[in-house]
């Protein structure tokens, strides 16, 4: 009787963007393993409990936090970050271990709710694939709507040119390299588009899917400072922020 | 009385991969204008009528067929190329506003489905802004989970490694520039994944999230040989295929 885990992508904001998939995994689930943290906490976890409480039927579930480990804080780009990240999934890892060994019984099934997708710059299946070496575990991921694609929606564009790539990076990366081709940042907590020439042309969304959403467009020259403004504005104003923009060279 | 297009996405291949707001959006719609084309007609028609019958409670809708204009085929890479393409997209959205026009009456809603997300290797948004110069339409885009989404969900992986960026791309490219980091290779007729080194991880998924699908994963040297045999076994039994692939360099 292995204990069963679903990975719920919840979609980035709008609870309408939670698919029929999700909503029977989550009718499925009776404890949902949740680990909070950051500023953005309360408004997130009101956003949850919405989703939960709009598509679940059977009012049987359950909330489980996870304590969250302390994180040594190095710096990026060296060889002691990748092992900080790593020492810190490891002791993760072992927590929630604990906590579905402790809170599910066989056969009972939980949940870890990510938002967006849970394949994009989230560290939930790495550290369930390390659970699993600790407990007999079971476990599947449901699809969610991410960020990127609720920004080309919103702006009601292509992510890409015919026929073309387009990078999904980081802010971190964007300054350390520079802008190669079309590109989506998302973990830019920097106004890293300031690295881009000025006729760069960018598409920038934040609280994406939500009421608080901004969307903003032009070229870095023309639009750039406004966004920069109107990000640190609306950071102030809620104590955090989500952001991500797509960015095309001018020319080829 | 502007007429309302919705651009759906309708996800991946697994009809529980719709959303909540493409449900409404689908619910919302008096017509549907599709273009079908290409060997995998008639199992696409079956799933997307699948998905209009299970998720539209008042059967009121209906479709109307947009003819395909001929397309002048070209070399890609050549500047005729997008000059094609261009001259395709304006044979198409000419022919699309005279359909909008006749069809749908002022205040009318009607929509375009896309399989996945609307804003991946699809013309429809592209072609709609041109729509838009011929005829009154307001259009919004609901986005869909994309193949990329459901093949990492299936292989249950997380897209990018710890802050590192991924290339979404084609075969073409890929087999034109080489591989040079993490990438998922979409639009590849041509196993193109063998121009790797064979130390080369991949996980390759076909019809997802579908009855049909097949997944493999390994190395390009120990699975490569054996997805091009499968691949090509399948296309042959289903008449047509759909795969996508994620591709990871060795050791950085």
């Amino acid at each position: 009787m292995t204990r069963r885990i679903h990975v719920i992508g919840i979609g980035a904001g709008d609870p309408d963007y939670v698919t029929a998939q999700a909503v029977a995994a989550l009718n499925d689930t009776r404890v949902f393993f949740v680990m909070d943290k950051g500023e953005a906490k309360d408004e997130l976890v009101a956003l949850r409990r919405l989703i939960c409480e709009r598509f679940i039927r059977e009012p049987g579930y359950r909330f489980v936090e996870l304590p969250d480990p302390p994180r040594n804080r190095v710096a990026p780009d060296t060889p002691a970050y990748r092992q900080a990240v790593a020492d810190w999934h490891a002791r993760r890892a072992r927590l929630w271990a604990d906590a579905i060994a402790s809170e599910l019984g066989p056969g009972d099934v939980g949940a870890f709710l990510a938002w967006g997708d849970p394949s994009l710059y989230d560290s939930t299946l790495r550290i369930l694939e390390t659970v699993s070496a600790h407990v007999d575990i079971d476990y599947d991921v449901i699809p969610g709507i991410t960020a990127i694609q609720a920004l080309t929606a919103r702006h009601r564009i292509p992510l890409n040119e015919v026929g073309e790539p387009v990078l999904i990076t980081t802010g971190r990366q964007l300054r350390t390299h520079g802008l190669t081709g079309d590109a989506v940042v998302m973990l830019d907590g920097e106004c890293s588009f300031r690295v881009c020439p000025p006729d760069t042309r960018i598409w920038w969304g934040a609280y994406l899917g939500t009421p608080d959403e901004i969307l903003v467009a032009g070229t870095v020259g023309e639009v750039g400072d406004k966004i920069t403004e109107l990000r640190a504005a609306a950071r102030e104003r809620h104590g955090w922020i989500m952001d991500t923009y797509l960015l095309r060279p001018a020319s080829r």
